[in-house]
């Protein structure tokens, strides 16, 4: 473990993949911190589509600033507190960024929180955070599922999609998978997936006829481009497409629009984005439940580790090559034995 | 006034903009009808882009058979009555198609009606036809409207946007019309447009920041291509984009998406497509509202009135070059006088 604070900043607006050329390595002291504030030693960094997007300008929050430390969610230890809720040897989560010490202000926005006893790291950056979290939102809020419509998940193999899917089959919908690669689509049906759709080898129109013949009533979209396009010529009416993500354009200076986006008129349908934060006072409840069912064995996730602070920027680009299998993690120090509790992960 | 019965039969699909030469004229012998039907003589054809849509596919309708008569909202005079419901000399609307006697079966699908007492036979086919009621379904049911909302339509100076815009004003919201040229724009305002963009001669996007500062919660789209982009750049949180049409793209064998989608998600946005005569069973509802503001003033419309059912395809097509002025209709036999009441037509 480092003594000084090693730091991955941001050195310029990504074009195309990002690289590591898009970053700068910076080591510095460890900080001080003041009165509210906690040191949290990182131990896991968590990776997400959505931060290419903070890279390249303002979304849903401002853009990451040029030689501003790269924003990522991460879960790490208490290692000095001077705010009364956190005390040392906590394991935490939050926006810690991409550096071996944060300086975290839990009374700021997207305020860290304690990983709960019983939950593991990875459960906790992955079923439990950011992912798990959005595709429940996105299924349960934004969707309003019905037991019975017909699903489809892009990037149903991603840590989002793949809880996506099996939350729409716990709640008794037929759930189609479209993911890239054999290995992805066997994954799918092993847990639990009616059917795959591999968007690398097969035709996805035919595949998408075959496999949802009363057409698709919620389009779970973490891919956008040609996939997006496909699906929506197979709405069933007043259909609901949600829009989580867009990995298919992220590292496109001009992406595509759907070009067949007047199929939402034909259909009676509507396309909805969404941000999990907006949902951050129902998270508790979505985390209750969802522990509920990762317990029961009806929501299985895994994680896919890399290790070292200095391989962040690769990781991030893995999601983009399609090489992660399921939640991309970075491990950027061991925890202790014992810390976060029991891994309550389920690995096919 | 023809003993013959003329028509315009479909003769291919449509590629680029609609010409004479997409369809065959045909005279034929005046129809007979059976028990239940009507003989209807059409006085004026409605002119509406859909048609461009149904000579082109299926779409939320059948498309016109190649061969058949084209499909048109159209107004007459019923002839002949075999239905308990209908008799001679009333004055009807329905989907007469482009000739000049119609064998209608009332108990079909978009049943005819008779136009009210007091309603001129161009108002019926606008105002308070397909072009009034979509804007009012649009607007008041699709998109939810709430008073205070910043309202931008495009097509604003068509028959549907400026109702649609004039609707907007009744419910207090600001209203912004996007029309191409200086007459246009200056049309809207006379109307009660708070803003018009003149998208051929300004800078959409500029002007879009000066007239909607709040950003824009409602956006009622009848052109979609650019200005659809333009606007979504602009969407306040939580924003509706009514898909109503999107002209621009119905003349173009490829048209493109809207590239900036996402950011339907950036401003947890949605995107919703509809069709008038879903909303059928409201149409008495919304038709007796539509009347009290048109009797007040409150909604004003006009028509451009091109003559001969000869000339149904170049009126057609004027509705894609953009010469219309508010609602085209197209004369093919001119009503006795006093059918179908009083003008309440308010042109400006």
């Amino acid at each position: 473990m480092s003594e000084d604070n090693r730091q991955w900043l941001l050195a310029r607006r990504p074009s195309g993949l990002v690289t590591s050329d898009d970053f700068r390595w910076n080591v510095g002291a460890v900080p001080d911190i003041g009165d509210g504030e906690v040191l949290v030693r990182n131990l896991y960094l968590s990776c997400d589509p959505t931060q290419r997007s903070w890279m390249a300008g303002r979304t849903y929050m401002p853009a990451v600033a040029i030689g501003e430390v790269m924003r990522s969610f991460a879960a790490g230890v208490v290692q000095v507190s001077r705010h009364p809720d956190f005390r040392e040897g906590q394991i935490v989560y939050g926006l810690f960024g991409w550096q071996d010490y944060c300086v975290a202000r839990p009374d700021d926005l997207f305020k860290m929180q304690v990983v709960p006893p019983g939950v593991s790291i990875e459960a906790a950056l992955g079923v439990f955070g950011l992912t798990g979290l959005t595709a429940y939102f996105g299924l349960l809020h934004v969707a309003a599922l019905q037991p019975g419509e017909t699903v489809v998940v892009s990037g149903a193999a991603g840590a989002t999609g793949s809880v996506a899917g099996q939350i729409a089959k716990i709640k008794d919908c037929r759930v189609v998978g479209i993911a890239g690669g054999a290995e992805k689509c066997d994954y799918l049906t092993r847990i639990g997936f009616d059917a795959a759709i591999d968007y690398k080898s097969e035709n996805v129109m035919t595949r998408l006829r075959e496999t949802c013949p009363k057409g698709v009533n919620v389009f779970f979209d973490n891919v956008g481009g040609r996939l997006l396009d496909a699906v929506l010529l197979h709405l069933a009416m007043h259909a609901r497409v949600v829009l989580c993500g867009s990995i298919s354009g992220y590292n496109d200076a001009a992406p595509q629009g759907p070009r067949n986006y007047m199929q939402l008129l034909v259909r009676r349908s509507r396309m909805e984005g969404f941000v999990m934060t907006d949902y951050n006072e129902h998270s508790p409840e979505a985390i209750h439940v969802l522990s509920g069912w990762v317990r029961d064995g009806r929501i299985q996730h895994r994680s896919d580790v890399v290790t070292g602070l200095e391989n962040a920027p690769s990781a991030l680009a893995r999601l983009f090559s399609g090489e992660n299998r399921g939640k991309q993690l970075v491990c950027v120090a061991p925890p202790a034995t014992g810390a976060g509790g029991a891994d309550m992960r389920v690995d096919p």
